[in-house]
């Protein structure tokens, strides 16, 4: 059993308007000098494999096929 | 400029249904042994501000007031 966590973040350049609200409403809250707010998604994955390189692979393609939107996002993959 | 991840995941026991419509998803694509599929929430921010301590008990305080909903989400906080 492998557990790894996969995070999804947008690529620079690409608008996040759910950032920039989080970043008014933070303003707005009284937390001066914050910038730069971008969301992503996190996904906390189990794989039930001894083979860590192949569980690798595997949480790869499905980031590539399911979890992320590659045109857009970055995804990164880190195992426990 | 202090730069922060704050990742913002559901407590042990909440229920997740994203989590496990992902799971389903992945299986039908032909991912086999996946399991626990836990969907969370991850903000990159960027505090400008040069004292690390402070930094982070105003991150602590986002969490506490807008980002996280304490009642149903942890957060941890990387600073970069």
């Amino acid at each position: 059993m492998i557990k790894a966590r996969i995070v999804v973040t947008l690529k620079n350049g690409v608008l996040d308007p759910q950032g920039k609200a989080i970043e008014g409403a933070l303003g707005t809250l009284g937390f001066d000098g914050v910038s730069g707010v971008r969301q992503g998604k996190v996904f906390d994955v189990q794989v039930d494999s001894a083979d860590r390189t192949k569980a690798e692979a595997d949480l790869k393609a499905m980031c590539e096929k399911l979890l992320a939107n590659t045109v857009i996002e970055n995804y990164a993959i880190e195992l426990a």
